[in-house]
């Protein structure tokens, strides 16, 4: 029966559910996992990257994490082309703000308004929901440190911690054992490590597979954004013995 | 035969009826209850929470209440992306209204603007009706304090306590039950705490489980809404014996 | 065979027949019973009001009887959300007449360009007919006192005595038999008091279940439109020996 | 077969047959009838009135027999909706004639104009054709008297006595039989009355049931078009035996 | 299987026809016929007027000849409604040419631009193919006399005699068989009259259904158009004995 | 199951192909044979003319030769009526390049722009692929002479011979066979009519049945194209021994 | 049941797949292969040539391999005809660049600017997906010599080798066996060559097979671009022992 209401966005199922929007979140559901976890001193973001055929791609460009704004980065699960995007409308967003008044979008503003563009997308016929999910870390003087989650149905919610794409489900579970509320971002950078090594499908983590970032205050209390080297990456790995090189050392 | 005139807003059955806006409607008695009472001295607005992972969800950010200008506020039941987009509406509403004439909107003119964008999207092809039902409290100086609430159809009403969402029809029963028409504030606050407490699916209260805000005046006249904090509303549950402390305490 | 032709307006049947527009009829036909009645010294509408529940809804505004203009009032049967937007669409025309040529837009006209509104929802792709119809009570200087009335094909008519809504078969009965032509607005309003009360599906009238309306003219010559209070309408249930405080009273 | 060529303007069916025009023409078959006779000195249109509620209806309003211009009038047989949006257009038409050049727009320009909007909704999708036809009585200097008949596929043409609506079959045979080519503008109106008594439903006729109009020639030379009072079409139809009345003061 | 192609004009079945221009091309074959033929020293049309009541139908419009430009007229088989549309499309295309150049717009121009429009109707969906064909009839300086056809699709072609509309392909045949290269006008009408008075259904010939036109160049040399009036038409059926009069003057 | 796929242009078959696309190429499968040759100092284009009633058809315009610009001439197989929406877009093309740059539009780049349009319906819902394929001859200064060939999908490529229209499989067979590539126009033009002389169906050419066309360099070195007359036809069919005439003359 | 799903870009499956998007991809499998291989010192670019027919195909233009701007390239797997609108679009947005920031438009913006055309034609009704891949390689200040690929959805990636089209699976892999990290520009083209020569269905390439182009820079450090002319390729081939010509000799 469900086949009769799922083939278009305008169309409400019976009981009330929109398949189309549900059918894209599935799309979602195949993707790397992407996972933020807010401590009293930042945020850290961390996504499980696809590499399809490791040795030939080229690592220069991010394929999870994008900044937004100087205050906003984001972590992406799903179709790589649909963010691109709502990332561009983000941006250009955040820049008409600033350049309107001359300060930061506030990150809730920003989130919201990419929603927005999201929520059309699930009511207008003639079209189809994004495909992706969106883990949003972000500073405002305000609200200070925050971590937001969206999905293709544009709605939103804030966050202490939280998860999309592949494993979801098994990485907040893991997330709600081991999340401490007054985490610093050091042991907030190991939890997302562990949560990663026990969903990822592969074995073994590596710089190769993951990308980090993270929002944080320099001592000098300006806040900065961080998308991590595979260095830095690899150095976190090994302090948390889960490096693949070692792997390869006692092979 | 239903299923025949069930997939389009532009469809009336031969018995008149709109399924899509019905079936909009089912999608919003999934939704947490939201309900509003009218006092002689103002209206409180009480919603609840639906709390997917209580331990990880940021707690800055209302989900169920929102301020649509300075004098009125508003409850939401149903898809939340969809409401954010008539949220924005109304406020954009009111701001123009305000530029104009220099005083605020009257309640239900901008209750009406509102629910004529959600008619809208009832009657034209390529389109599904809004998901969301909204609660308003507003005061403006010729009606005073006033309550009402909308509709997938658009349709709206004046009302002296009403509810939306999951189990509406039993607070509904209950609110008709114990409504006194000259309550004050304080009473009313009172049974939305009992009528939520009976409604709602948790067998206890909390301020992470429910949202409190009021419309009301200061002593000198002033009218002024209030979203309530987490203490205030621990505060209420427990003056009538509802707050989860309490069953931590004697558990 | 007739459901091929009944999905889309823009379908005419092999008889000629537009289903839609028939269904939207019947969606009419649910809601509360509309009458009017021209008198020679002024008009009255009376509306049944379906009180789905009367203790809490707030009696503040009207729900059937409308002001379009300062010569030209309306009931309404049907659903509230579309009659909105004509009843926003008849005001600004009437507003946009005064400003052009300085004085009240004639009745006819007024009904006319509403019409034709309604006419383009029965003949283009992608939309619905309004699902609503309407008795209009208006004078101008030529055509003095003039009772209209609507469906939403977009066709309307003059009468002496029409009704719309549930029960306008029996109601229109009633007014045939008992209408004079030469009756005052006192013997109107009795009129609509009596069929009212033969015709709504409560067995007791009272200022709650029904809504009143008269145009007319003060002594001075002066033309006014007058919904009427509460108390106004149980003082003429009373004299009829209709209201429900009667029975109260003598049960 | 047919049925899968009969649901849109856009399709001809394998014999070349645009089925919605057709089943457009049968809504038509359904209207009361109207019949238009030319007179070497003027030209009657005549139009059975279909009242549903007698009493109760007003009768200031014309219902089927409309002024387009100051030398154009028409009768209509159809949908009343549809036939108002159409009179509107001419209307505008004649009257953006009369400001650019100066005298009234030629009878045959004007038709033609209306016909090509009913085209236009016989071939563009999204739409349905006008379920209305037209009988038009005008004159203009090179022409003098003009009748001119159009249906909803836009087809138009010269007659000398036609007939649109019910039973137009039957007042074709008539007029066929009866009409002579030069008749007087007195022969052609009892002609007309003589037809209508025939064809319509009704056993007698009353100025209730039937409307009047004529163009012709003052005794000046200058064109008039006259829309009947009751009055003088019962005095018509007393001269022809036909009125109501007499049945009454016999009977 | 052809009938999964052709109900939309933007479809190729798969052997590459568009069955809807197909169709259309029946409609017109249901038409009355009309022929064209060049001559030496100008061109004549001729038409079969299908008179539905010959004794009421007016006679001052042509119903299948028209007069395009000063320099071009064409006659026409179809839908006349249809045909008005392209006919004033080609009145306005020439006076613009006119305005612009001072000069008539060459013949084959303005029949190109014709057929652009028409061929646009085969192309886009929510259209239907102009139902109608056209025999034109032109001089421009450059080619002198030419005689052009076309069809529902677009196409078009010159032409020494041609025919289009109901029994075209007999005329067609009975053209080739006596069509004489170096004929003269005269030769030309009589051809014209034979063929019709052997492919119209009607035995015998007259002023009232059948319609004239010449192109051709008076003894100044100046080009000229010429719809024939009743009584020519008769003359020249009288000279070839094909008029009814005669039958009735021998009967 | 392809009949899934094949109604749209919108769609991609499983298998990754467009059937409105191939439908469109059987179209042209149909229509008459045009072939281009590309020789040293020139170019030949020839097709066959599918006379239809030979005797009545006016030989003044060309039916498969068009000039697209001062540099481009181009050969036309398929549905005249597109083809004719092309050629008037390629002219105006190169119209608009010459009024810009004050030189011919580069062959090339007329062929890109014109197969962009070609394209564009390819992948909009709503539109036909064009029904027609093009060979093009032209010269530039940088390139020199070109031959090029696009269809219906937009694809385009040069050439040193090439065919499109019926029987373009066993034409092309013949070119290959045949083609030298340092041919000059003489023996291009001797080639184009022997491969015509096989591919028609007609068992004798004539200059009615074909058209022929040539660019050139005159012996000043300045580029022409020359579309030839029924006599330069005949010449050449002469000397190759292919001539109607002569077969008269023996038969 | 997929059957249910894959006709329009705007349903996704209830797995999350967009079916005409992976028929899209189909249609490129069948497309000649483009590989692109990252040297330390430049790029190589190789393409197979599907010559249909191949004595009588002109040269002069390339196929497969397109000039973008003055620092990109790219290699075209797939519809020639989509493939153009792109790399028109693509080098409209490079000139934009240019002329508003005076430098060359950074790779990655460029491949990310045609890459949201792509998603676009995913994502809305009424169109469908673009049916070719790229591959791109280029050079900016910033990221030096950068390879990119994208696809049909519209995503794309950074790689140090890839290939697209029909037998891109057994490219990859060859190019994933004998790729090397730091190879120059000269070991690249070995193994473009290399893998070209065993991917490709004909068993012998030659210059009019194949195409190639480098991006490298010059020893004084310009950068260029460079489509290799047919004797360079063949100077290649001959090199690895792969040209034609020698099987010719030896043969």
């Amino acid at each position: 029966m469900s086949s009769r209401y799922d083939s278009r966005t305008t169309i409400f199922s019976p009981e009330g559910r929109l398949y189309q929007v549900e059918y894209a979140l599935e799309a979602i559901n195949h993707a790397g996992t992407a996972i933020g976890i807010l401590a009293t001193d930042g945020i850290v973001l961390a996504a499980e990257r696809k590499v399809t055929s490791k040795l030939l791609e080229q690592d220069t460009s991010a394929e999870k994490l994008y900044i937004l704004n100087d205050n906003v980065i984001c972590a992406v699960a799903g179709m790589t082309a649909d963010a691109n995007i709502l990332i561009n409308f983000a941006r250009q967003t955040a820049q008409g703000y600033l350049q309107t008044y001359n300060e930061d979008i506030p990150c809730e503003q920003l989130v919201r308004r990419l929603c927005d563009v999201k929520q059309n997308y699930t009511q207008r016929g003639g079209l189809r929901p994004f495909g992706v999910s969106f883990v949003y870390a972000g500073w405002d003087p305000q609200h200070q440190f925050q971590l937001y989650q969206s999905n293709p149905s544009g709605n939103y919610g804030g966050w202490k911690a939280t998860s999309v794409g592949a494993n979801n489900a098994s990485a907040q579970t893991l997330l709600k054992q081991d999340y401490k509320d007054e985490c610093d971002l050091k042991e907030a950078c190991a939890l997302a490590v562990k949560v990663l090594s026990k969903t990822m499908d592969s074995t073994k983590l590596s710089s190769e597979k993951i990308e980090f970032a993270t929002v944080g205050k320099t001592k000098a209390g300006k806040v900065y954004h961080h998308l991590w080297g595979a260095d830095e990456i690899d150095t976190l790995l090994k302090e948390h013995g889960l490096a693949k090189q070692e792997e390869a050392d006692t092979g």
